[in-house]
């Protein structure tokens, strides 16, 4: 008997019908002897309805408390509603709001940080063969103001249960199947994951795969939360990501992702000294722009090109900065480019196996695909290219290092 | 400088464009210097939307603690986006849950009653100049589980916190411009009054005047309470409803009520003996069913006739359950008859005045209005008639006692 903690998106808990159908998944692992605690979203749609009426009200930068306020109750309907669906299959069930279990968090509205959980109440209710269904998304701050956690945060608040409660598993119950090679509606080769280690989703995540939201894996591999991606509407397995050590053989190469969100900047002609960058990047940062990749070239001539990369969201704002930083540090040009992409292969066994890099740039070369830049970690390789390219980038990489890619030694 | 409480209803609360109007309202008694607390239900036609999620998802009797937990999401909502719509309009403003404010109640789900509040929140608040914006309906029982007050609770929600602030006035913020004579939709000569008692609103809220619920009256008129009904789309003054003492001078006939939503049985030739009462009516009660008025005509044969009035909505199953009882005890026949309607006039005049009721029937006689039944208190009188003659006795009555009535005599 193992205890359970299942997370449903708002796609699952889409109206009630789809509700009734969770409730249904809910009660067979009850029935399979089960303890079961289950997080929800709010009904897909909910969220960005209820911040539509936020702006109705509040004007463009409604009050964050009260914006809270307003958005928890997505959450707090459909755990109602869940609790009402197991009841009617016979299964007791309860809800709880975040401010019920304690979910405390930190008082950053709309983007708190979980601090820790009060786990008895939820025990208690486990204990007595209830199904305790709890809020995602939500907590209090000390004050007992209500806070979120930001878009996907109902992720986080799943794992974050799961860790308080020790449990042996945390579902993810989503849309798909489960954590892929590559984007299936891109790459007809795509294929399942079996399992996958906490780094490299996380690196998959950060570099666009929307399955999980990538402050739940930083949690989940914090505290050591076995997590389970599997589809709401199927039974078969998902994608197990989990301790390094348990992925016990794969390929060197799990996955291909891509990101068609950033636009890049240049700026050219640099004096190459210090002070240089920091008076570029200050006024980018102040900003609030989250700058990606940054990239320097020393030229012959002692002068130096900077070339980063930010949200597409950020990058107009972020062209006019960098003119004007450009022309205070003398600059010799500022040059613009939002038709890019991202593609980045992430893999473990990466690590010990030299070559990985080379391989990637032939296969781009191969298929004429010009390199504008280049970042790296342990386990992940990312390159930015044309936005054109971006399928034929991606389906080449597939190809060499997934579908015939080489495999990754068994440890030992 | 005054506290004042003010209580907007659903349709004051409507949608965005109304609920920025009731800011505006907020914020023009905070002009005048005045400390404001705001009690708000839920957006009108929210809480059915919610009751029908519950049904579809829970069935026929969704668990009523869930139940409890869904709706109170409506008022959520809309303290949320007055609160924003306040501030806005560059007043502080700050929302509060039930929870929040620690409005505590029994454990009865769906129709739970307020215990006590914890104000110093909301005077903490107040004293900083700051708006409380308070959700209506909605309380926690000792364990913390979200309860709600039943339909109309938002009203009793407002006095019950003007009780403990201990406010100068409760202002309920409505549709109407205050409390009419009569309906102004059946009675052209309708007016509204300056000051009404308790009392009396107590019995024209009983018997049918729908502008303020019948547990709020009892609340104010149990903690002293002022309250002041008054149009959420004017300015003008509304009705104050106050002690008795306060209420000057009057008619001797506030006003004239009706009720079209009860149906009559009547059951026949019972024997006039011990225990024939109870054992036709303990099956109504058990089946949950509320009787109203009750007659019992003793004929000269020594057989009893006992009619009764229940809701429309119960009439036919108790129709089915005096039936049945009536068989056991021996009764010549049950006739039911749901095309009645109850008349009443009310007014603290009555207590000292001779003649009202000869008067009303006298009224009634002369319209060809037969009566089927009485019922009197020390303030009011209610007679069950033809439901076809419904218009007709409200504008006579209206007539006779309001346009052309006696006015009581001024107190010493």
């Amino acid at each position: 008997m193992a205890l359970i903690v299942q997370k449903y998106g708002g796609t699952s808990m889409g109206d009630v019908d789809r509700i009734r159908r969770v409730a249904v998944r809910v009660v067979s692992a009850v029935e399979q002897g089960h303890r079961v605690a289950v997080v929800v979203s709010a009904m897909a749609g909910e969220t960005d309805a209820l911040a539509a009426l936020a702006q109705e009200a509040g004007g463009e930068q409604p009050n964050p408390r009260e914006y809270d306020v307003l958005l928890s109750t997505g959450e707090q309907k459909t755990i109602a509603l869940l609790a009402m669906a197991i009841q009617r299959l016979g299964c007791p069930a309860r809800s709880f709001t975040g401010a019920q279990i304690g979910m405390r968090t930190d008082a950053a509205h709309t983007r708190a940080r979980i601090q820790s959980i009060a786990t008895q109440r939820i025990l208690d209710t486990l204990d007595q063969g209830t199904v305790a269904v709890i809020a995602g998304f939500q907590g209090i701050d000390d004050e007992g103001n209500l806070t979120t956690l930001g878009r996907g945060g109902s992720d986080t608040s799943a794992v974050a249960v799961a860790a308080a409660l020790q449990a042996d598993v945390c579902e993810i119950h989503t849309d798909v199947r489960g954590v892929y090679t590559a984007d299936p509606n891109l790459v007809p080769g795509a294929r399942k994951l079996d399992r996958i280690s906490y780094e490299e989703m996380l690196e998959m995540a950060s570099l666009g795969a929307k399955v999980l939201q990538i402050r739940s894996v930083k949690f989940a591999m914090h505290y050591d939360v076995p997590i389970h991606v599997r589809s709401t509407f199927e039974t078969s397995e998902g994608t197990w990501v989990t301790r390094e050590e348990d992925v016990m053989e794969g390929l060197v190469v799990s996955g291909v992702t891509y990101n068609r969100n950033e636009g890049k900047i240049r700026v050219r002609g640099l004096k190459d000294q210090p002070g240089v960058s920091a008076r570029l990047f200050t006024p980018i940062s102040d900003a609030g722009i989250v700058v990606d990749m940054i990239l320097q070239n020393v030229g012959h001539d002692g002068t130096t090109d900077i070339t980063f990369t930010v949200p597409k969201a950020d990058w107009k704002r972020a062209l006019q900065l960098a003119e004007q930083a450009g022309r205070e540090i003398g600059a010799t040009g500022v040059v613009g480019d939002d038709k890019i992409a991202k593609v980045s292969i992430v893999g473990l066994g990466m690590k010990d196996h030299a070559g990985v890099a080379s391989k990637m740039f032939q296969v781009l070369a191969d298929n004429s695909v010009n390199i504008q830049m280049i970042s790296t970690s342990e386990i992940k390789i990312s390159v930015v290219i044309d936005e054109k390219y971006l399928e034929l980038a991606v389906r080449a990489l597939h190809e060499a290092f997934v579908e015939n890619g080489a495999h990754a030694p068994k440890p030992e």
